[in-house]
Formats: C-alpha cells, structure tokens, sequence
C-alpha cells in the first residue's frame, strides 16, 4: 500500500454533542506509561477511580465502575445484566436515547412497553402511568439527559412510578454527569450509566455506570447467564472487587485520562461546576437571541450543558455547520431522527463550558448567517 | 472525599502476555487533539486504519475495521455477528481463550462441539475432526495463538475441517496479528479478531477484527438480530461505510494511537517485523536454558512473541515476579487456570521484542533465582 503519514488532527473547540474539548493534563495523564492491568500501581489507580466516580455521583453504591466501551456499552451493560428473557420492561422515550434503550431491552428479550412523548420536550410521567397500566415491571427506564434533544428530565415522578411497578429505576445520565446536579442515592436511582466525552471532558472510550444494592442483587441472582461475556458484571466484579481476578485486559491509558478527568471536576467542585454549565448556557441563549436564534427547549426542561437551537426557515443546516468547521475551527451537532435539518445541537460540556468558547461560537454562527442571508 | 493527587505511573518494562510497551509516537498520537467522530478529518483517519489494517492481515476483506472494546469485546463481535439461536458450532480448545470462546458461543445460544487438547501443546487436528463427526457445523474455531500457553497453531488443517463441515473459519490472532505471520486470504480465514495491546504495541482498548465476503454474507442475512446492539456489525458499517451513519461515538484518541501503530509496523515491514520476533525469541529461550529454565511449548509450536516458562520445583511463582518488579521495575505473567503456579509467561512483543528486553529480563530472573536459591 501507499505510505501513510503520521496524523496531525487540527485543533477543533469541539461545541457538539460530545465528545468534547479535553483538558491538557487529561491528554497528558493518557500518554504516561502503560501499566500492567494486574500492577500493584495499577489496581491503586482503579480503587481511586471508583472512589472519585462515587463522589461525582453522590453515591455510596459499591458497585459504581467504568466498563470498557463508549456510553453505549454502558447502556448495554444495564440492560444484559438487570433483564433476562421474559421480563417486563417500561421505558420512557422522547429521544434518540429512549428509542435505543427500548430496541437494546428487546434484544435481551424482554417484553418492552414504550411511553412516546414529543420530542424536545420533557416526557409527561402520566403517560408513562398510563403506560403501565398498574402492572409490575422489573425495569422502569428514562433519560435523564437527552443528548439527541438537549432535555433535562426530573426523575423524581418517575422514581415514584417505578415503585408503584415495583421496578428497579435505570437512568440514561451520559450528558448530565459533571454538568448538572446528578445524586443517585438521594434520587434512588437503581442503575445509570454515563459516558466520558461529554461533562467529563476525557476521550470518548469508556462508560461509567454504578448500581444500587437492589440491583446488585437482581444481576447476582439471575437465573440465566448474562448474554454479553464482555460486560458480565458478575465476571467483571472479580476483577474491579477485592479478588483482582484477570477477566479482560482493561484500556488502561483510557482510565488515565479518566483518573485525571475527575480528579479536575473534584478539584473545581460539582457545585462550582454545575453552576458554571449554567451560567454559560444562559450566556449562549442569550446571544442566540440576538442572532434571532431561538431554543427548542423550554427553559425549565432545558439541559445547561446541551443547547438545541431551531434552524430558521431558508437557512442550509450543512453549509452553516461547514462555516463554522472551515473558517472558525468550531464544532457544532446537527439534529438527528425527525430533528435532522431542523436543529442544531450546541454543547458547552466540562473544559467547553466557557465565556470564550460561547463568544466563539456565536461569533462563528453570526457569520455563516450573514453569508447565507447575503447569498 | 479526601484529595487525590495526580496520577504518576512508574516506568515499567512489560514482557507479560501484554499489554506491551507503547512507542512514544503512538502516546504521543493519543495525545493529539479530540476530533468528532464525524469530522471530515477524522473519517480520512478512519479509512487510513482501516487500509492499514488490511495490509497487516495480508486480506482484502472490505469489512476490516477495530471494534471500540479490548480483545475480549473482538471475540464477542464474532460469535454475537455470526451465530444465531440453535447454530451448531465447533470449537478447538487447549487453553483460557478456546475455553472462552466456548462460553460466549453458548450464550449466543449456539449448541457448542468442544474439542479438547492437552494445555501446551498444538491442538491435533484429528481430535477436532473425530468431534466433528461427519456433521455439518455453521462456525468452526480455533485459536491461532494461544495466550495462555504460548502455543501457535497452523490453520491449514483447520480450514480443510471447516471445509468438509461446510463452516466458517474463525481464528483468535489476538498475540499473533504483527509478530506472526498472519495471512487471511491465504490461509482462507473468514472471521478473526485481535488486540492492539500486544505486537501492535498499543495501549489496550480496541480490537480489530475482519471477515470475508462469506461471512459478511451470513450476518447480513440473519433471521434473528444480533443480541449485542453495540457489537452488530449491520449497524457499525452504516459508520465505517460509505454512509458514516452516527452509531456509537467512536474512541477517538485511541483510534489515534492505533493508526500511528500501524504506521510503525508497515514503516518496518512485515517480514523483518516477524522475524525481529523470531530472533529475540530465541535469544531468550538460549538465555534461559543457561539459568535451567525451559520453554513448556515444543519448539515447532511455540509462539515468538510469548514463551511460557516452566517454573522449577521449589521456586515461589509470585515471589520471583515480585522481584522482577521491584528491582528491575519488569512486568512478566503468570500462569492461568491449571497452569497458575505452574509458568511464567513472558512477552516480547512489538516494541518490546528487543536484545535489550532479553538481557533485562534474563538478568531479573537470574537475580531472583538466586535470592530464592540462595533462601
């Protein structure tokens, strides 16, 4: 073949739906040396990894964990561990993240009930209510997040839900984790799973997840085994427990990153930086509002990390994002589903959330408008 | 909590069963600013890997590309892709990984043939055609280097049983891909899968796999979905194809790192690469006869970039790799399942397959010995 040469990636100011722009002590944490997975160093760096993990979540959960895969193996790792086939299954869908959650609780075979709510939109418990139909399930599952509409869910009607089911709550919380205010004991959450190139502000590459002391005991006492070998938490526990036993060979300068990752967050504070995603987000909006931009999402279902912007009438979504990309260096997300063409997708997530990456970016959209309105 | 310090990981030099010592233009490629997994210069880096990748297997299979996930997670993407409810598979084990391919096969809900051989020796082709037994098979598997034990296994004969079966040929390549010589096309393998954290000499996380028109055919022609949503390779090639359909946020750093991997190996050549492996392989097994140390493996099946080691009668396993760590910062493996307790196993693998990684090594072993013996 050709010879190919070393890569050179342009530096972008990554204001997508994730990943997002990584810190330089992250970058650096990355290219230390490569440990063994079974180094006494090693196993010192994953016990202060879960410890950080617990923080950021407000958990005391034991099993609380990166796996080794982007956010939907962590998606997938819920869902093979908590259902076997049979099962009964309510999930809440507005979004992209909804719809998947169902299509990947189906092919673990359950029996899925969906509740559709409009998208861009929080979702109406009572549809879920209505859903239910005063049934059990064994699993109740919403997006806390949703990073394909910018919605942020309060989950506190639907951990009511849930036990009214007598289910277990699962919550997808990749775009919330480190940005917004996320406490899993206080909220009973029974498993969630995040991702670390969003709020995280680390390389895409592994999926936290964390899970209560009910869900523990459903996963340990199935009746069947786990689907998936690879994220067999029952296997993984072995490795990530006390006994250290060698299940796969973990992506150790990913968790590196990660270590350094939450060591910042911890360092900034979760309530300095909830407060600063917050700030910056109103920023933004404010600043759409005199491009006469507008938000899809009403204020108070809004994420702070992740803002959907509706593409006006006339203007070419691809040729404005194409702008952005070649002349400014800027990332922005495009919609996707029945939002493709018709929003665009801003996040200002962990290192991103800043008053300079918000004057960027608008700066940037200000012009590629001015150059389609001219055209 | 109480403050973490920043992470600072010791120098190692890992001659384990892997991960292997990364070159430091792969950690500084990882290092290199995040790209979106959509970014018209990520997508050019993408078809690069997978270019490159090809070259390294010796195939032209289209459907070449790394999976986001270690080894473990290439293994699965086989057996989840391929297998449907019911298949009949026929599996050769003589070690860890064909025991572990046995077990994900199962709970593909595959009815599963195991044909076992001794640990430590090459599997005799005719113990997998007597299980066989004249029947027809939709997978025959086999490890092509055994990671466990060290042992390589020529796959002609394995092809001729999967031909008379009327089955595919999966192959396990994990330790062999860039230190053996590995031939897709030739040797007629329709299926394998790899890690990057052995002779590719890149951080642990990613796992390539590839599969010839044949097998593409059986997966895109599934009745049943694939049970691993995040594995199913008819949705990823709406993402590595021409379509660059969003599926999953793709690790971006590491790609990053596995491209300038493959850079190094193409750079050297693959046949003076194969034989670098060769040569130190040799080098340590003569060193090590001068410390009475002998290779478990016969030396017609052994693989070059890892030697298991018998371990003298009276001498403690962990202490000795314990030493080796502590005095000379030199990360060697030990044994798994029976043969825990039993051997060493040492890597030379990519970068590390060096004269000065032999000497380092023999020289740790002979101080450790000595302390031991001396005991």
């Amino acid at each position: 073949m050709t010879t190919v040469t070393p890569l050179n990636p342009p530096r972008r100011t990554l204001l997508g739906p994730g990943p997002s722009d990584v810190p330089a002590s992250v970058s650096r944490a990355m290219s230390a040396p490569t440990l063994g997975h079974l180094d006494p160093a090693f196993l010192a760096i994953m016990d202060e990894i879960r410890a950080m993990l617990r923080a950021v979540l407000l958990t005391d959960n034991e099993w609380t964990m990166p796996m080794s895969g982007t956010g939907s193996a962590g998606m997938e790792t819920c869902m093979v561990n908590l259902i076997e086939p049979g099962d009964d299954v309510l999930i809440g869908s507005h979004g992209v993240f909804g719809g998947r959650m169902a299509e990947v609780a189906r092919r673990c075979g359950a029996n899925v009930v969906v509740a559709e709510g409009p998208w861009g939109r929080a979702l109406d418990p009572e549809l879920l209510r209505a859903a239910a139909g005063g049934k059990s399930f064994k699993l109740v599952a919403i997006v806390h997040a949703e990073t394909s509409t910018g919605v942020l869910q309060d989950l506190a009607p639907f951990r009511a839900i849930a036990d009214e089911c007598d289910a277990l709550l699962l919550a997808d919380m990749v775009t919330s984790v480190a940005g917004h205010r996320v406490a899993l004991d206080e909220w009973g959450v029974d498993a969630m799973y995040s991702g670390t190139q969003k709020c995280l502000s680390c390389p895409p590459g592994l999926a936290p997840v964390s899970f209560s002391p009910r869900a523990v005991e459903v996963f340990t006492k199935r009746k069947t085994p786990v689907q998936s070998w690879y994220l067999d938490l029952n296997l993984l526990g072995g490795y990530w427990g006390e006994q250290r036993a060698y299940h796969h060979t973990a992506p150790i300068n990913m968790l590196y990153g990660l270590h350094e990752a939450l060591r910042l967050v911890l360092e900034e504070g979760l309530e300095a930086r909830w407060a600063r995603h917050a700030r910056h987000a109103a920023m933004l909006v404010e600043g759409l509002a005199e491009l006469d931009l507008e938000p899809i999402v009403p204020a108070d279902e809004r994420l702070t990390p992740l803002t959907a912007v509706r593409i006006p009438d006339g203007i070419d979504d691809a040729a404005v994002r194409r702008h952005l990309l070649q002349h400014f260096d800027v990332e922005i997300g495009g919609g996707l589903g029945p939002m493709k063409g018709q929003a665009w997708r801003i996040g200002l997530m962990g290192e991103g959330s800043s008053e300079r990456n918000v004057a960027l970016c608008l700066a940037g959209l200000k012009s590629a408008l001015a150059e389609q309105r001219g055209a």
